[in-house]
């Protein structure tokens, strides 16, 4: 997906929109979701201009994790959530409403209203190899 | 949490439970969910005995996401999906089933019949500074 530096992350990166910046490094920008799911909601995206985790350096990617890490104990010590969930979509089939690259740390607590459908299938371990088979990681 | 190492994928990475490995370095473990949610749903796990993102270091949660895009990349070669969904679950609050760190590598296509429910409320900026600020990144 070719970036488009007019998206809402690209202008809060530019200054040009504000955001309740939590963190920051060169690598990573942190910053709580205009549209919080439960309380203490915080994004945390690239401060490249990559759409989706494909145009990721390993670099880019590993320092997304390392910041989602921190920013994830940072809010459980404070909101102390019953679990934390980490969402990160890729093109809007997967969930992505904006096209730059970033993750949602959501701090979560029963009966929160938020809620998967996850249609699972076991195949079985013969098909599973043959699908392994067709993927390269490189 | 505190680490029991009788969960599925600590016998996994004993070899005492088969998977379907398509990456494995010092750090991470990448295999075919045993529950295909869509064809190329892929584990990245981490190697190290850690229950949530919480017991993390910062080395560890890079490593899993670096892997993590790699995989995406792969599977993206491979499968080439409508979009990719990342998710990685702590707690059961957060819908964590197996106590060991690990993320999903999801592609998805159109109504693939995976659901979120993603009860988003603006709080505005006062609101959002004020969450913000009790939030202590390390």
């Amino acid at each position: 997906m070719a970036y488009d530096d007019g998206n809402v992350f690209a202008r809060i990166l530019r200054g040009e929109i504000p955001c309740a910046r939590v963190y920051e490094d060169a690598d990573t920008i942190a910053f709580m979701d205009a549209g919080q799911v439960n309380p203490g909601h915080v994004i945390v995206a690239t401060t490249h201009p990559c759409a989706t985790i494909l145009d990721l350096t390993d670099d880019q990617a590993a320092a997304l994790f390392r910041t989602a890490a921190r920013v994830a104990r940072a809010v459980e010590a404070a909101f102390a959530p019953a679990g934390i969930t980490i969402l990160q979509a890729n093109r809007p089939a997967g969930w992505q409403t904006v096209p730059h690259v970033h993750l949602h740390v959501l701090p979560r607590h029963a009966d929160d209203g938020v809620g998967l459908t996850w249609p699972r299938k076991e195949p079985g371990l013969p098909a599973l190899h043959e699908l392994a088979a067709r993927i390269r990681v490189e």
